[in-house]
């Protein structure tokens, strides 16, 4: 038998969503429901695909099919295409697997020709009805399907009302029309060359077609990245019998919810127009009446479409956005699905279904987004008093939340006035490394320069600090101190208010609002955590973060990155002073000046975690990082002086640490090995730390100590056993010991592939995938700006694989390296941290693949965690 | 039973070199051969090794069993340790399973106190001898065993000296030498604060630790690196009866071997000398004797150690090298060994052995190591003039060969002279890949900065010039064109001579002799190209090149790197304007003029290739390599006069293209993608040039287009698409069809584990383990030589990744490549590309994993040919 791409409405139900995609199947299950849905069929995702794969062209199978099931509807509602008496008219319109609302393409009033615009006012008694309906499809097919600009065709209606001297199109007679549909006719043969096509089978065949190019248009391929919709889904098309809510006063046409999707309030909500096609709602030239009025217009019809709404809601468990069309006092449903809603509204509906018995815990859990929760997980502005501002710049918006506060142009007074406790939006050309305690401190981080991966991109998000980036439009003076926004001058001080979700900037302070997890939020949170397997950690190098990472629910830091702590202003000059030293004496001496200051940030992070576990990784950045630029002629002398050596002698190290690939160069474990000193005061500072805060506290603190970029066990072991010396200094030194765990990044390929080897040194592997994505794949972040571009355009990326860890390239390495390390340490614990630690489809795949946790920045805790129970929840189901 | 560490001589054999290392092993089969071979034991090499893993300790029953054997040998030999009558003195030498000539420690006399010194006067009625052993004996043990330097001891000895007013050490008599013992003992007591040790057993333990210890000092680790010996072999350590070659005239000592290990002619050869110890040979104050000479002062003597010599050669089928003492007219033989000989030797013994039956063709294929071969392939100076010639500096030997030539100092100017038939130097501070065409046309290089590799180094090695670098004596002054070398200034057309095998410069040109493969060369490359399975290719860009590696045997071309032929003068303007093109029109401007220029080099690279495979790997580099640095302003100005520009818009252009890290960067065919004109452009000059040399000459030309840094699949379909759509269109223009293949590099870590999707669409791989072995590492070549300094002191890598495939990690991937691209296309033809290939023991893996071919630069073609028969056949054996 020849397969089957074809499914009349009757043949389908809900389950079927991948082949018939969401519109088709839930048209399918209505009418299996008895609701009066105005039947027609499905034209499968797999038709869409095999289109493709033809080189778009539809199959002749596939027609065959297609025409069956027309002739079949024909006969169910007793219309005929074309027909002179009772013409059929169907609409065509999209439907893929995701919801992907506007992104592709519909056309309505198929069916309509030279006769049955004849029919249809027969029908109706209404031959201006009908010539309308007619010159709308004309345009429309000409526009949707052919290409034929819309303007050519709005220049002959002006024509023609210019003509009879009508004002609006209202004012046009049936003749009138007529005259319209002449011309259009003529527009679209002058374009194309042949006549409109008669034929209504022919109608069909081309708009099928052409919903199935609209899944490859520009902006359905951009929607799709940004939401994870795989191209080789492809769109189904749904074929059905026309209705007209613009039939006069008893007819009429709507959208409802069965629930409020901004609040989540449980009550009928939506709004309707009578006498409307459903185009007109869209069109914003009438204002739609609020569903409730429908109860007092139309009773009858109302009570009717409460019940099928309720009824919707109790059968698929959840809100439900529902379409309607009322002809002639009946009422037809045109669409149902569950839908979008605000996170706040969400999370209500989700509590409120368990409380009504109509959802269990994990099916509400199921219920959110992951990834929707980050807008409440960020300060927003008040929402009335963000209405009554006005923008007065636009970048890109980097780092969501909003942030308002006074202007500072550089990082070390961007860090004092926050310590003031003054709210700093830092105001910078771009953001380097050396910026990161002044960005620590500020609120929001606004630049001129860089994109969605820039340095100050990248470091907010993982900070949780508001960011507009590549604000183009600003003019900095970074000597005089002043930004030119808009025309206008602002200077130091000056206030200014930053929306990171948006990449909008305000003049002056915006009210903004915080985020907390409470009432809806923690009660399914609560569920959330009960459900998932996986561990929850966060990367934190200060207590400040820290203490926001265990609000949001935290078990403990999976990466606290030490030379985040190099940098703060009290210590970067003894950092300086040790990579400017010549002999291992003057590095040591230098290092001795760290170790307090190192050590106390160690005993504040283990008291801000309350007893939960830190991996602390040792330094890991090349060491030029802590060095000025050679053209930063003036912090070379300040250097210079204050380290009391020569400008010469720092611009020859920044000459010597010079590395033509530094991603690549010598940095991480590296450095220990060459400057075993460094290991050595960072493994004092761990457990000095560790022993005062457990005896002052008496939390049970097992240090975990990372060694990073380790590519070969023998460079683990050398460095593993500089810090066990080191460790039984400092325990005879107390005489005390504890217990403590020493472990490795899998951040290097070779340590992927030599995983058993090195889990003879390893107790833990944490798989840095930042790096890993970038040696895998063979590109640097900073660099692949240049051509990903083309990547996405060419579809030969469909997602970003620094967002999404790349499973099949990158992620068999991680499989690889788990099966490996396991097969020599059976109880190795294994994590992952780096940006993607909170990312929902790679804490899917972290789950999966039998990760021990995940860690994430502070303000991504919360969506890991809910990632973490769907994992959970959803692979328990697959089995 | 415990395990067995010692073995007496009598219960080994010459089988048993791992367990015995070389010396152990050989003695015992000497013994078993029934040969006059002073009695003893070995200390295995496992023996060693538990040292080490036991915390360098030697275990007691380890101990247990060399107080065992000892006994049994001093029953065998009738002497005992420490006896006043008899006594029993030994040797203790180490003897690893290599041969690491003067790497380890040698002990001699050991035995030796004040009993058994009176012992030995009364055994040899020679008091003065016996005190002159002691005192030497004395002096060894303190420093080599003690590290007590020697200088202590000379300082007594010259004040003995002065004393008894003696001149040379001949004139002290028995008494001067007690006084001289007793001072040694006290100089002993001194600095270790005990009493030297009286207890022969304690020597000898102290003895053995000391051998153990020297397998691990600096120079022996050094020359493990330089020639592959796993640090975890270990050595062993034979203890052998002492015989005296220095008892009278009817005493002496030699070293033979049984051919000329200059010139392979088979004739004893060596040398001897009368009443002396081996130490005296080495030492050089007397002149030693030919060993001819032996015939006439002890010709029953040298009638047996003929004899011997000849039973040894034809029971070893090799040409031996050996040690003898004659001590009061008795033989001793006391190692033999198969000899180290030339390269010239090598092949003329291996040949010989053949044509004299003693070997089969494969044994004699295994008789000669490839590496050695790189003496051969390259012009050398004539031995005689080189002899007359003075170095005037020394450099970095970064590639070898003899260059006699006139000094120039730009690349420009170099390629101009090369291009008039003038021998070129290129004298250089550093190079640079713009001068890639000047370096092509030069017979050496000499830089003033860089190391083994730098540029210069690497490059030079490709081509097979001969390079001296980092010459930091040189004062070069490009400007005025003047080189300073040892105070003398040379300019442009001055002649000097650089020695790429030893770094040494001289002045004037010195007669240098081509490389030939011919004679028993030529004979013995014919047996292994019949016992090799693996092809040999060559990676070349230019026709002379190739010519050069066809003549070398090389098989086709594995790597032909199109941009070398971007970078020639006639070409690089084109290239600039392509690079600096705003549109895609401006940049399919430049490059129509370059394809016929790319097309032209095609076309004789086929010619010279005569019919033989080639596989053209598109242009590669990030585009900035072809624009001047930032800060070279006058170039940049030449640049934009010439093509009618801006500076400031090539600025802005170097700007834009400025990559943190370039290696990781937009380079590869990620250039293809953004590119796409680029690709087309290449693909025409293959096709055109197959075209055309296939009709002209009638070779059967199937091209191979490979496409560089794939990562992913859908990346490869990309650019093949561009490829294959460019194909057709030539064959439509020419009315003509051909076969080619299109494959694809594997040098990114993500195609290695997506290898098997990779060859849906590759019809061959090939590995890039230059940039395979960068990623999987995650260091980039020009940053390592940063730390890998000290990665090798800590014995963390045991030798460079990039000269020598690291086979479990890299080579995982390699291997794992193969089986998944296999798994998807079994035709699937694999190669190997980069320096490695040209490596034997990479060849070696290559071999084994089953590739089809290697890879190498021209001049390594005859090493890999060889390389690749010991593979086949070392496979075999092992079966």
């Amino acid at each position: 038998m020849a397969k089957k791409y074809v499914y009349l409405f009757k043949e389908g139900n809900a389950n079927m969503r991948e082949l018939l995609g969401g519109k088709g199947a839930n048209l399918a299950e209505m009418t299996g429901l008895g609701m009066p849905v105005p039947q027609g069929f499905t034209v499968s995702t797999e038709a869409c695909t095999r289109y493709y794969d033809d080189g778009r062209k539809i199959g002749s199978d596939i027609m065959d099919q297609i025409y069956e099931a027309l002739a079949t509807t024909e006969k169910l509602v007793g219309k005929k295409f074309g027909d002179l008496e009772n013409p059929y008219l169907v609409s065509v319109r999209s439907g893929a697997r995701a919801s992907m609302p506007g992104m592709m393409d519909t056309i309505l009033n198929l069916g309509l020709n030279d006769v049955a615009v004849k029919g249809l006012a027969n029908l109706t008694q209404n031959e201006r009805f009908a010539y309308d309906a007619y010159r709308r499809f004309i345009q429309m097919f000409s526009d949707v399907v052919m290409g034929i600009e819309k303007a050519k065709f709005e220049a002959q209606l002006d024509a023609v009302k210019a003509l009879k001297n009508a004002k609006f199109d209202t004012d046009l007679n049936a003749d009138d029309l007529k005259e319209v549909v002449k011309r259009f006719k003529q527009v679209y043969l002058e374009n194309k060359g042949v006549e409109f096509p008669q034929d209504p089978k022919t109608q069909l065949i081309e708009a099928i077609e052409a919903v199935f190019r609209s899944w490859d248009n520009p902006r359905a391929i951009y929607y799709r990245r940004m939401n994870d919709i795989p191209s080789d889904w492809g769109t189904a098309v749904n074929v059905q019998s026309m209705v007209f809510g613009n039939m006069g006063n008893d007819s009429g046409t709507g959208v409802a919810f069965t629930r409020n999707p901004s609040t989540g309030e449980k009550k009928l909500y939506g709004e309707y127009l009578i006498n409307a096609q459903g185009e007109d709602v869209v069109a914003g030239i009438r204002t739609p009446q609020p569903i409730a009025t429908l109860h007092d217009s139309m009773p009858e019809v109302f009570d009717q479409f409460a019940k099928i709404a309720q009824s919707l809601e109790n059968h698929y468990h959840d809100m439900q956005d529902m379409e309607f069309t009322i002809e002639r006092g009946k009422l037809y449903m045109l669409q149902t699905r569950n839908g979008k809603r605000t996170a706040a509204a969400a999370l209500k509906i989700a509590v409120d279904l368990v409380d009504e018995g109509m959802l269990t815990e994990e099916q509400a859990v199921l219920k959110v987004e992951p990834k929707q929760l980050d807008t409440l997980l960020h300060p927003n502005f008040d929402i009335a008093a963000l209405k009554a501002a006005k923008a007065i710049a636009q970048g890109l918006a980097a780092s969501p939340g909003a942030a308002a506060g006074k202007i500072y142009f550089t990082a070390a007074e961007a860090a004092d006035a926050g310590r003031a406790g003054i709210p700093v939006i830092l105001v910078r050309e771009e953001t380097t490394p050396e910026d990161i305690e002044g960005m620590d401190f500020s609120k929001g981080i606004l630049t001129a320069r860089g994109g969605m991966t820039s340095h100050a991109a990248v470091v907010a998000r993982g900070m949780g600090r508001t960011a507009v980036v590549g604000c183009g439009e600003l003019k900095i003076d970074e000597e005089k101190k002043t930004v030119v926004i808009d025309g206008k001058t602002y200077n130091e001080g000056d206030e200014i208010s930053l929306d990171g979700s948006t990449g909008k900037v305000y003049a002056g302070m915006i009210k903004t609002v915080e985020a907390a997890v409470s009432g809806d939020f923690a009660r399914l949170m609560t569920w959330a955590d009960k459900a998932r397997t996986l561990k929850v950690r966060t990367n934190a190098d200060n207590p400040r973060d820290t203490i926001q990472a265990v609000k949001f629910g935290a078990e403990g830091i999976g990466l606290c990155r030490t030379e985040h702590m190099f940098f703060e202003a009290d210590r970067i000059a003894a950092v300086r002073e040790m990579i400017l030293a010549d002999t291992v004496e003057q590095r040591k001496k230098a290092l001795a000046k760290i170790l307090p200051m190192q050590q106390g940030d160690f005993e504040q992070m283990y008291k801000a975690l309350e007893g939960r576990p830190m991996t602390i990784r040792y330094l890991d950045p090349p060491l030029h990082e802590f060095l000025p630029q050679k053209n930063m002629i003036d912090e070379i002398e300040a250097i210079a002086k204050e380290l009391n050596t020569s400008s010469e002698k720092i611009v020859e190290k920044i000459d010597q640490l010079h590395e033509f690939n530094p991603m690549m160069g010598h940095r991480g474990c590296r450095l220990a090995v060459t400057f075993p000193e460094i290991a050595e005061m960072q493994t004092r500072a761990v457990m000095q730390a560790a022993i005062n805060v457990k005896k002052e506290c008496g939390y049970d603190i097992i240090p975990e100590i990372m060694i990073p970029l380790v590519g070969a066990v023998k460079e683990l072991a050398f460095v593993k056993k500089i810090v066990v010396d080191t460790i039984n200094e400092v325990f005879k030194e107390q005489n005390v010991t504890m217990e403590y765990h020493i472990g490795t990044m899998i951040e290097i390929p070779r340590a992927a592939v030599t995983a058993d080897e090195i889990a003879k040194e390893a107790e833990f592997f944490s798989f840095g995938t930042n790096d890993l994505t970038q040696m895998t794949f063979g590109f640097s972040r900073d660099d692949a700006g240049k051509f990903l571009g083309a990547y996405y355009d060419n579809k030969i990326f469909e997602s970003d694989p620094f967002a999404k860890l790349d499973q099949d390239g990158v992620g068999k390495l991680v499989k690889l390296a788990a099966k490996l390390g396991r097969e020599t340490r059976p109880n190795i614990k294994l994590g992952i941290c780096g940006e993607h630690g909170g990312d929902p489809s790679t804490i899917e795949f972290c789950h999966n693949v039998g990760l021990n946790y995940v860690s994430c920045s502070p303000f991504r805790v919360p969506i890991a965690r809910l990632a973490a129970a769907h994992a959970a929840i959803n692979s328990k189901k697959s089995k």
